[in-house]
């Protein structure tokens, strides 16, 4: 991977999607739910999992605990659909809209996203 | 800040608030808007950027590039109001249900995902 260097307004203003990872290659990914549009997880992507997530239409990431490409739901089955893929501004992340085949957290929770805070403590949201 | 072991089942099913930061001190934060329901951006706490926005009610972050917290809005007054914080299952991202002053991202967009990828290309996208 050579080193580009592209203007903020490339970047902010232009049609060239420019991934920029941090210095451990990776960018933020947010999973939207198509249905309920709830974010159902946050997880992170190289490369790799970009190219392999645009090619195969189903969300791939980055482990960081692995160091390695994984496909949500490789194992469970869950996998992600990919409808729709949004950058921001300095695009540093990415929003996909996705539809998913089953609950999306390892807990078997439609969302990872299951608790929330309230006055310091947690409490479980509706699912 | 002493080392905790958290079991995964304390940290995955439990009501202690326990965020887990990596390596750089940062958990993802993701804001929706309160009325939209869609994404307006992506950023990043450390332990001081969690604790003011609790005690503000404010979302506050660390700014990785320049390495210190920030406010959002503390210069252009476009405030997130914060409804509701979610914490995920292994508590390292948290979503923040939000109710904006203005718009949220520096180029004036109502959210800093502004843009579709299609075919390989950005779009702008319905404000």
């Amino acid at each position: 991977m050579s080193i580009i260097n592209n203007s903020a307004t490339d970047v902010e203003q232009g049609a060239d999607f420019l991934p920029k990872f941090d210095a451990a290659g990776l960018l933020t990914a947010v999973v939207i739910d198509s249905e309920s549009r709830g974010v159902l997880m946050v997880a992170f992507m190289d490369q790799e999992a970009v190219d392999r997530t645009i090619e195969t239409g189903f969300a791939h990431f980055h482990s960081r605990s692995r160091g390695k490409l994984w496909m949500k739901g490789e194992t469970s089955g869950n996998r992600l659909r990919v409808l729709k893929i949004s950058v921001d501004c300095d695009q540093d992340a990415l929003v996909l809209l996705c539809k998913p085949a089953g609950p999306t957290c390892h807990t078997g929770a439609s969302s990872c996203f299951y608790r929330e805070l309230v006055d310091g403590r947690l409490e479980r949201a509706a699912d």
